[in-house]
């Protein structure tokens, strides 16, 4: 195809005047609307009055680091996996981050803390801004290596809106548990990004499918590569997990449960794990081929497995155990838990009911927007961007 | 040797079936025994009651996933090392870590937290099921590429036991200090592998001892060989053992102490060992061949070195400090340390003597608990498992 | 050049003794001097008596462990870059490191918490020898592979002594803010080192400067070697760095705010960086070639872009906040930010003079320091030392 230097210059260009366009509209409305929250402020603060609140902080830090650590580390090395886009996958994780993570703190702030024309910023909005982020990345998971940095920008736009939307639909209006973000950041970032894959399904791509994982030429790709095959990859899952899932949670014992949860689900994992894989026998994957060849999406980073289905799985079960939630079971913490049935406003079966729905509004989210967000992105890419 | 296909396809079931009854017996055994503790459960929880008990999390928290950290990236490294048994001895290592934590959980819960009928469970119960999950994966070192998957996990379910019978003799029964688990973990893991590894001597594994860490073909494996020589690996040895020797202290100064001492110790050795090293010259490492050559006794992964001698060493510190404790040198401070001198139910050489009996009781359990495993796993050994 | 063995033997001896006697000298200095903090000491501990001073261990820890981390694994890593000086520069890394902290306890403890004949240490201790090993590994990376491990030790005996010095004028005589150790940390270590750097200035280490960086022979390599050129080095920075800027500041909500503005300056910053280099385009680097062709400095770790350069950047933006404040602004949070204006011993203006002041002193102390420290190692450079 013959292309004028002019149209390449201008190409060239579109990815820093993007950024720079991003950044800079970032910057102004953080300028007008973004402000401290009351314990993060120095005119609110008093020495001695060393109060919960400050508690808070030390006590959520180490939480946020963790979620910090398993998006930024652990994306970025996920990304690296397949050698066909190297390390510059990295490089889009870090970038597609950085801008959702602002961009959210503005859409989510809208949400969930705006006070007399300001959204308020705190520790709180950080663990946020990071589990948004970390659903743009799982998207970005489903469609690597078949669009450019320009489309991802424009998709994470698009994404951390629709994002803010769904879980404020699910948090505040339908008032549902949401536990380990099985929906707003699992089930709602994968099939965002599904959905966009199976638009931008491209057929020539198969030929170079064995490409995906096959030719690594050193021991740090073998390895990382093993990692991928269920074993070694559980490394971040194992130290960070319990973090993730206990960040969002209401500080206090709901934390140590969570936490302790994980920690006993990872260990019965890894050895059922190891069993299945062997009982299976041959390479010891359990395979799910049937999306690529039947649906025609491509799913290069097994979003599908890791986010998609646990994430059903979780809201089902979610809906399932708020169904069987009695005041004897839970006691007295009925109410930190399931507020709605503790105050006697809904049976445990409603509860369960707006579970159900929840998760339908989730996905319905998730498919229009990965439709809508796709639409835009196909033109580019059938010209061949990088 | 001539195998028929039958018995193969049995052999290679073994895992796998091990792994499914162990998991289900451990389940069906949390289900009927195991509750969260008082601080944990929702039932008896209140918002607005932030007691110590829930700040207690928060500042274990922290120390909990450092030793977390140390025992599954730093062991599952260190099996790394030794080319020859590959990235399988990293899956071994998170396998054998799995089962043992939640084995641990019920023995160390059945010595220490069994409260009307149930073993109650919180942050405790995971660093200690951590700590004896790395006495397991210490032994697991000595004996590593002279047994598979099934022999260690039957490995790991005698060694769990014996761990926590050995555990509860010595902090409950003989009331002595164990700082650092230099008795617990070091010295009863190593000596348990060691004993291990000298009754599976195989003669013929000395004819390719100069593969256990010579042919390194990447830089990588370069640059964790060098670690293994004592300079790069302290790496994860400054980041995380001040957590690693102040988790299981009480909580308050006496972890605040630990953290300090390990920090200018680990600083002091760095400069010592830096002289050292360039003293004794050469390659710069302080060998011991002494173990296989005279004793019989296979240590591909300087256990000895790493564990059992500065185990022995730290009990025989503790008994030496203990001895010398006095109400003036201690003040107010030695009910926490030693609270038994402090109540004058014992004296510090009575103290002292404790202290070194419970390092023979330590060196008994591991010789006989390390020679009673070893005699199951000789016969399939000897018949050639991986 | 015809050594004799005598002389060479001799060399060979020079790093072991002077880690001997320095280790030496500084645990005789420690056993005369160092005492535990109140808060640590075991005598003035008792149980239920857990004061806010043991919650700052709790609140602090996890901080100080992530400076520790960037100390040790980041400078550590950022060693290993440049094929040339190899591994061997982790050890020496270690080694300064090791060094530098203890000698810089007895240092700033001798300023700081000397009290009653003995230097009193405490977590607070362990955060600021950390901060202090920083500024020796930038000035280390200034002279990389100029001078051996020998004149490195010398020139962090000195340094120590001249940083705590500096770090006494600024903070209690001149009673200035350094916010995120700009001028303390970044600015001295910095042009500590490239002074030093141009005082061993060789003409003939340009002949193999295309050695710097270009030679990777492996991923690991080139993945680093990516790392350094600004995308994928924003790793550790993304994880530890909101750690790194607050934790030497009061407890409370400044550290909240510090870890805040890191955060969302960070995500920033990507965007930016991105843009700009895009836009610069070729390699994509923002390269500062005048320093070695113009002022004959070597700087091979760059350190005057990521250190020197934003550390006086940092120290202008410093005394522009301080002239700007107002009581209006921070309210009642202006007694723990600028304490003497609070109480009107100074105005807004004076305080900004104050804090320029304290860049001059920093720049005069580190010139001073890295001119009076090359001398002694001129001689032994020359001779060609390692």
């Amino acid at each position: 195809m013959a292309w004028s230097p002019r149209r390449s210059a201008g190409r060239r260009l579109q990815l820093p005047l993007l950024c720079l366009l991003l950044q800079g509209a970032t910057a102004i409305l953080f300028a007008v609307f973004v402000r401290y929250n009351r314990e993060t402020d120095a005119a609110l603060w008093h020495w001695g009055n060393h109060s919960n609140a400050d508690n808070e902080f030390y006590f959520r830090y180490p939480s946020f680091q963790d979620v910090h650590a398993m998006i930024f580390v652990g994306f970025g090395f996920l990304m690296v996996f397949l050698q066909r886009y190297g390390f510059s996958s990295v490089g889009f994780t870090f970038l597609l981050a950085a801008f959702a993570l602002q961009w959210s703190t503005l859409i989510q702030g809208f949400f969930h803390s705006f006070r007399g024309g300001y959204i308020l910023v705190g520790m709180e909005s950080m663990i946020n801004a990071d589990f948004s982020a970390a659903a743009v990345l799982i998207s970005f998971g489903a469609i690597l290596g078949k669009t450019g940095p320009v489309q991802l920008l424009l998709m994470a736009l698009l994404e951390v809106v629709l994002f803010g939307l769904n879980e404020f639909v699910l948090l505040s209006l339908l008032e549902v548990k949401d536990a380990g973000g099985s929906m707003t950041i699992h089930t709602f970032g994968a099939y965002f990004g599904l959905i966009l894959s199976r638009v931008l399904y491209r057929p020539h791509l198969e030929k170079s499918k064995h490409r995906q994982g096959s030719t690594y030429h050193s021991d740090l790709f073998a390895m990382i590569g093993e990692a991928s095959r269920g074993v070694v990859g559980t490394i971040f899952l194992w130290i960070f997990w319990p973090s993730f899932n206990s960040a969002p949670t209401a500080l206090g014992d709901g934390q140590h449960r969570t936490a302790l949860n994980t920690y006993y689900s990872l260990a019965a994992s890894t050895l059922s794990t190891f069993a299945l894989s062997a009982l299976v026998g041959g390479d010891g994957r359990l395979d799910m081929p049937i999306l690529e060849s039947k649906l025609k999406v491509q799913d290069t980073c097994g979003v599908h497995n890791l986010h998609g289905m646990p994430g059903v799985l979780g809201a089902l079960l979610g809906s399932l155990v708020a169904g069987l939630a009695t005041s004897e079971a839970y006691g007295d913490g009925l109410e930190s838990v399931f507020p709605l049935i503790a105050e006697g406003q809904r049976s445990a079966t409603s509860q369960a009911m707006h579970q159900l729905f929840a998760l339908f509004v989730t996905l319905t989210f998730a498919s229009v927007g990965g439709g809508l967000g796709a639409f835009p992105l196909v033109p580019s890419t059938l010209e061949g961007s990088p």
